[in-house]
C-alpha cells in the first residue's frame, strides 16, 4: 500500500521549517451553526479514499471510530449528496469509498488551499519576517 | 467618528448571504505552541487603529480589557518589534496607536486574505454549490 497521502499535509502547509513560525490557512464552510466542511473532514475523506474503510481511515488519523463516523455523518448531512458510499456488512464490516461528490469536494478544497498559498506567497514571506519565533 | 472598519469584516469574508453556507479562510501563524498572529489579534489591531485606545478597542469588540491586553501582549512578544505603542498615563489611561510594524502586519494579513479569496473564487463557488444549506 502506498504511503497515506493525507499524512504529508503538514509539510505542504508549512511555509517555514519547524524551527520558525508557521503560517497556515484553514478553509471552513459553515452552514448555520455547523462547520459543514473543514480540514478535519477533508482529511477524513482522503483517509477513506486511501484505506477503503472508515475503520482504517479513523485508525490512520488516530481518531476513534465513533468520532470518524460522527464527522462523516455531519458532512453527509451538510451536502446535497453524500460524500461517501458505505457497503453494508455489519457496523464496522463494510468497505467505504468516496462518491463523485466526495472526490470533487476533496479536489476543490485542496486546490483552493494550493491556489491561495501560491497567490499569497510573497506577502506570507514578508508577514513571517515580522515574527520573532 | 467614522464607522469602525473592523465591523465590516464578516460581510467581506462571506461568499454567500447569511441564508446559505459561508466559506471562510482563516490565516494563523504559529510560533511554537502560540498562535502568534490570527484573526482575533488582527481585529484588535484594527480596532486600536480606529479608536486610538486599547480600552475603546476592547469595548468595540465586546471583549474585556484584560483579554485585549493579554492578546496584545502575546502578539507583541511574538513579533520582532511591537505592533502597538501605548502612551503612559495609568493602567487604562493612555492612548494607543499602531507602530509601523503593526500597520504593516494588518495590511499584509488583510491583503493575503483578499488575494486568497480572489484567487480561489471560482472553485469556492463550486464547493459551496455542493453544500445543502
Amino acid at each position: 500500500m502506498p504511503a497515506a497521502r493525507h499524512d504529508r499535509l503538514p509539510a505542504k502547509k508549512t511555509a517555514r521549517g519547524a524551527a520558525g513560525p508557521v503560517a497556515r490557512f484553514r478553509l471552513r464552510v459553515t452552514a448555520g451553526e455547523v462547520i459543514a466542511v473543514g480540514p478535519g473532514k477533508i482529511s477524513l475523506l482522503e483517509a477513506i479514499a486511501h484505506t477503503g474503510s472508515l475503520t482504517a481511515a479513523a485508525k490512520s488519523l488516530d481518531m476513534s471510530y465513533r468520532r470518524a463516523w460522527l464527522l462523516l455523518d455531519e458532512l453527509n448531512r451538510a451536502l446535497k449528496q453524500p460524500a461517501v458510499d458505505s457497503a453494508k456488512g455489519g457496523q464496522h464490516g463494510g468497505g467505504s469509498a468516496l462518491t463523485d461528490v466526495g472526490r470533487e469536494l476533496v479536489v476543490l478544497y485542496r486546490r483552493i488551499e494550493d491556489r491561495a498559498a501560491k497567490a499569497t506567497a510573497a506577502d506570507m514571506k514578508r508577514l513571517l519576517g515580522l515574527i520573532a519565533g
